[in-house]
């Protein structure tokens, strides 16, 4: 087969980067760092954006759009969103071509010179900021809760499909508050939107967390995380959600009267989610014949094969197949039924192997005959065959299991690769031979994170909510430690 | 009250700027030309949004994710198209910010020059076929219908909010086929999809039909629109769909092998519509109290005012109403209902006939003794008294009415300003005193069609789909033609 997978055990990234472009999810284009989203994975990423966008609405947010560029200046106005935020950004500083005068094609016109340059958007705090000055005076503007879906850019060196690209898509919710309180608790509330969304949805099991003050996101007084587990070991950050303070507020000026009549500065939140999702939700679960979706975000749920030698055998075939398909709709359950002539059956059980698609059913003469049909579920790469009479409850009943096998399977996995460790010495050997997260004691300051991540590249992913309290001493300093905070080597 | 607007026929334009200002449609953003659609606007846009993609989705066409940056280079290769597109583009040049050796904020890194400059897409054709030429080898991978929701650039000089900026939010619909003639088809079937959305959602009338070879996108050998005429009597162009024939194909080198094993080049077409519908929506129907929204477009079809006295009245009035609610959206309709005590009921009144809540129910004690319930429709300014008892079913058709009424008047309205000019004259008298369209007989040339564009500022909007053939002589040029296209002063 023209597009066999190298095995995640000889080589996991070389099997990711060819799995994400044979299983038509995404491919490199002709602009570095930057991907094409190909209508495979833009139907999943589109499907994500559905389930999140309900979510937010839910929760009590709109949606508004900002725009793509932001004035040099105004990254300098908050200190350490600059100080902080990498530098690497696309940088627009002329607004006309010209014809070449020796007919060449087109060039720059130097006469076309920005005074200000403009960034395009790496994030959208400090454009939003501006915007709010002018929408809040009182209370009674407050909260704003908006969301906006858009593309960023950030001048990534090294780039990788949907895990990090130049440009990428996401979310980015910008909220303003009347007081800290609320704010603090809109950054808790979407972090644990973000943690239901991948563990009911993507069946990625995440472990919610705050960041040290040295991974916080620039100009955060706290950055609260989602850390998911692939299967080579590795840690992936998959969301993201800030309480900004009135860092931004102060740096834009945006106060607003209080219930009596006093200004005081908006307090601010920020979260987020992107493309990257793709990745973590390719790396969690698909295999070494490719692609294992979860149903519930699987562009088509199911597959059906016609088994045929002839015309009269597959109108007699589709004929059935084409009730089963209003049964499965009727279900709410999405199918695709691929008669194409073209190619051998085989083949197109490879295809859709490698596409991830849940359950695959094939119907063959003998099928017809006997009122059953083969059904194949991804996840297991087992086979049943099934009567055609109730297939629809079947399927549906199927899609739930493995929807939460899918899960279970990776829950089991973290929680087999999630390792406590007492002694330096331990967590380099886990690090070293097992992978996966590790729970160990730690003091606290930035000096001791940045020597463990010199020495052995994990870094601190969180500081885990809801860990108990447990006295203990720093595994590289030997200073006291009130409770565990887990470590990995992360994407 | 502080949003009263100036009257349409005192100052149109300013009208507008006002209406989508006051009615939090969108606003001017720091940034020179782009703006901020805010979220009352962005809900509008959104139901836009999911109704076009159903419709896409429903002829055939998936979503996918093209670059932001285009190669510099990739301008030149389609020859018409660099020669006839507009050159103000937002070029990247550079990739890194640093920080200023003064320490006042960030410069831009001269050692951080792209090799290459970048051009934020104005459109996509240049890099989605460099792309497509990855995907295509033979027949059997065609057609691809392939659609993009993108925001784009275009460094315009004279902008206005959704009409006319330097970024806006669009589609971008990219088709590849094996015939001239399924492109064409193609092409076609578009501008119907948009013809249909127009008036069945955004209840507004257009004229089909093909734009003159001066009018063309560039790159196209057949651009198809629709035409809109708004209450000022100029027109609105709303839609496009292009047949690129192989232009874009000869210049990406994409070919495929066909059935006979021959090598052609491929057949192309792109179409888009973008937020400038939000425009086209604002002027076609909205008055000088303000928006006046479709029902299948508003954010929210039906608001509830209490009128009460004290917190006891406004339990007993929001007892009943929440049972209302129930109803209504038990029939899938979107209602608000606003019991903020801060504004006064007046307040209330003004502020949602300002945003073009097609219907407006009002419940004071009196009604709620009665069994009654105040009914206003926002397209006719009237008020009824209904029965709460079926308020729903009532409401249910009320909506449908004003659907259907709204379309209506902007049909007669159009109808009314379509007037035939047999001379020259008489032409400019129409555009001079009437205004709206003018179909007048047309010599075919782009020499006569610049010369009446310097004189008149009147443009050929389209020639009409299966508009008559007609024996008469050009208003300009006095030479013989075969019927009458549509002249407007446009957009």
């Amino acid at each position: 087969m023209a597009k066999e997978l190298i095995s995640r055990s000889e080589n996991y990234s070389q099997w990711y980067n060819d799995l994400v472009v044979k299983a038509d999810l995404a491919e490199n284009s002709a602009v570095r760092g930057c991907m094409v989203i190909k209508p495979y994975g833009y139907a999943i990423w589109e499907k994500m954006q559905a389930e999140l966008d309900r979510m937010f609405k839910e929760t009590g947010h709109v949606n508004a759009y900002f725009p793509l560029f932001i004035p040099k200046s105004f990254f300098s106005k908050e200190a350490a969103h600059v100080e902080g935020f990498a530098k690497e950004c696309a940088v627009v500083t002329h607004y006309r071509l010209k014809n070449n005068p020796d007919g060449s094609g087109v060039m720059v016109d130097p006469d076309a010179k920005l005074e200000e340059e403009l960034i395009v958007r790496p994030t959208s705090e400090t454009i939003i900021w501006s915007t709010y000055k002018n929408w809040i005076q009182s209370y009674r503007d407050l909260p704003i809760l908006c969301n906006q879906w858009a593309n960023v850019v950030r001048w990534e060196m090294r780039t990788r499909l949907f895990l990090r690209t130049a440009e990428f898509l996401w979310q980015e919710g910008h909220t303003a508050h009347a007081t800290q309180q609320e704010a603090m608790d809109e950054a808790m509330k979407m972090i644990n939107v973000y943690a239901t969304f991948a563990e009911n949805f993507m069946a990625v099991p995440v472990i919610k967390g705050a960041k040290s003050e040295n991974e916080r996101f620039a100009g955060a007084l706290e950055t609260y995380t989602i850390e998911a587990l692939m299967q080579d070991g590795k840690a992936l950050q998959s969301g993201t959600s800030h309480f900004l303070g009135q860092n931004f507020a102060r740096a834009f000026d945006v106060t607003f009267t209080n219930k009596d009549g006093k200004e005081e500065l908006v307090w601010a939140t920020s979260w987020g989610v992107s493309t990257r999702l793709m990745g973590a939700l390719v790396m969690a679960h698909s295999d070494d014949n490719g692609l294992v979706l979860p149903p519930k975000l699987a562009p088509f749920q199911v597959v059906i094969v016609p088994i045929y030698k002839n015309e009269e055998q597959l109108d007699a075939i589709s004929e059935k197949v084409n009730e089963i398909i209003a049964k499965l709709k009727a279900r709410g359950i999405s199918v695709k039924y691929d008669y194409n002539d073209n190619k051998k059956p085989g083949w197109k059980f490879a295809e859709y192997e490698l596409k991830g698609v849940p359950v695959r059913l094939a119907m063959g003469p003998r099928d017809l005959e006997n009122g059953t049909i083969e059904v194949a579920r991804r996840d297991t790469l087992t086979k049943e065959v099934a009567s055609v009479d109730n297939i629809d409850e079947y399927v549906e009943k199927l899609l739930n299991d493995i929807q939460s096998n899918i899960y279970k399977k990776a829950f089991d996995f973290r929680n087999e690769k999630t390792t406590k460790a007492d002694s330096y010495d331990e967590f380099k050997e886990i690090l070293n031979n097992k992978g996966g997260f590790v729970l160990a004691h730690w003091d606290g300051t930035t000096e001791t994170e940045q020597k463990i991540k010199e020495e052995t590249k994990a870094t601190i992913r969180c500081i885990p909510f809801g860990q108990e309290e447990e006295e203990g001493t720093c595994i590289y300093s030997g200073k006291p430690s009130k409770g565990r905070v887990l470590f990995a080597v992360a994407y």
